[in-house]
């Protein structure tokens, strides 16, 4: 299995997450996603995904998987143990509504591409660019917090004991938090939950900061 | 089950749609997007979805779910005949990547609380909100296109020859695109597919000026 990724994609960072807590190994094929104008685009790489955007698994099958969280799904389905999603019906719509809310109203909004229109395109300053920033993911997170402060649902992790896709997707989008000093103070329930998790092995594996591509700093 | 839309929202289109697939009913309830500010910023709403967003479904069992994808998927394991996704776990990959490059690429940059943003806080212009519809939309839908060209899973649906959780989100923002008055010609697949998905009823009855709620315009 290949995994073309970004050492600071947060969505490549999901699916690191999730190949280490399944026990799996995927060789790390890495997209730098800033230099030359974005390795991404280049038609090698669209090819394999017109979307140009990590993650890209190639199966030992050579099946060709893109978006992180259908990538996670698919892992759940051909390698189920340990799962990622609960059981239960409603416990596993929690568990995804909760990663969607980061997919879908998160991280859409401040990803690099997004972030380099508005200050491309639009000509705006990178003072308009942080507020932008802050702004969508200060209410993205307030949010979230909502979801999980005083849910029954919430244990040491988003959905019980044991980490989900939930916290597959929380952690990566509070790692991109804290590169653009976003103030936690609003979010205590998230902030226990991605210091419980990063506490894993599988999630500090993970980290940006340890993969093979990583910049020097 | 009750479900709380808005005629227009895509995303609650897309749980019409899945609803109408498996030959379900749900009560709607209504929750202006537009009126007063927008209903869904309500105290009474926002204690059943604190992301301020449609849809939101509330089970016969009296479980809050959140989401559409969420839904959709927790539909699917509730009441699996028919199926959304195919059996095949690539191609259900194939189908849920579809799906989220609609969901996470697309919708989050277009819907209509950033649109607001944009003409509101950052104060840009008219033509630059729809020049931001355009280029994101435009993008998003050349790419989808590319992933469904000439793809051997393509049938007379995104995969295959039964609607799946792919189609369910395409039409809604081939809708939406129309409504924003975009060209279509360079996707000549993608609206293929979204016809032949509007001639079943199960589409034609989900569609925006079919809902109760629907303006007269």
């Amino acid at each position: 299995m290949k995994l073309y990724g970004y050492w600071r994609s947060s969505t490549a960072y999901r699916v690191r997450i999730a190949l280490n807590l399944k026990g799996l190994t995927a060789e790390q094929v890495p997209v730098h996603l800033v230099r030359d104008g974005g390795e991404q685009h280049r038609p090698e790489y669209t090819a394999l995904n017109p979307q140009a955007a990590v993650p890209t698994v190639v199966t030992e099958g050579g099946s060709v998987l893109t978006q992180s969280l259908a990538i996670c799904e698919w892992l759940e389905e051909r390698h189920p143990r340990p799962p990622l999603l609960p059981s239960d019906p409603e416990a596993r719509a929690r568990v995804r509504a909760f990663a969607l809310a980061i997919a879908c109203e998160i991280h859409p909004l401040v990803n690099l591409r997004v972030l380099g229109h508005l200050t491309g395109s639009l000509g705006l300053s990178e003072d308009d660019k942080l507020a932008w920033y802050r702004h969508w993911t200060g209410l993205g997170l307030a949010q979230l917090e909502a979801l999980v402060a005083g849910h029954s649902g919430t244990g040491r992790f988003v959905q019980g004991d044991s980490p989900t896709l939930a916290d597959i997707c929380l952690v990566p989008q509070l790692y991109n938090a804290r590169r653009f000093d976003l103030d936690l103070s609003a979010c205590p329930t998230l902030v226990r939950i991605d210091q419980a998790c990063r506490e894993l092995p599988a999630f500090a594996d993970a980290a940006p900061e340890r993969q093979p591509d990583a910049a020097v700093t």
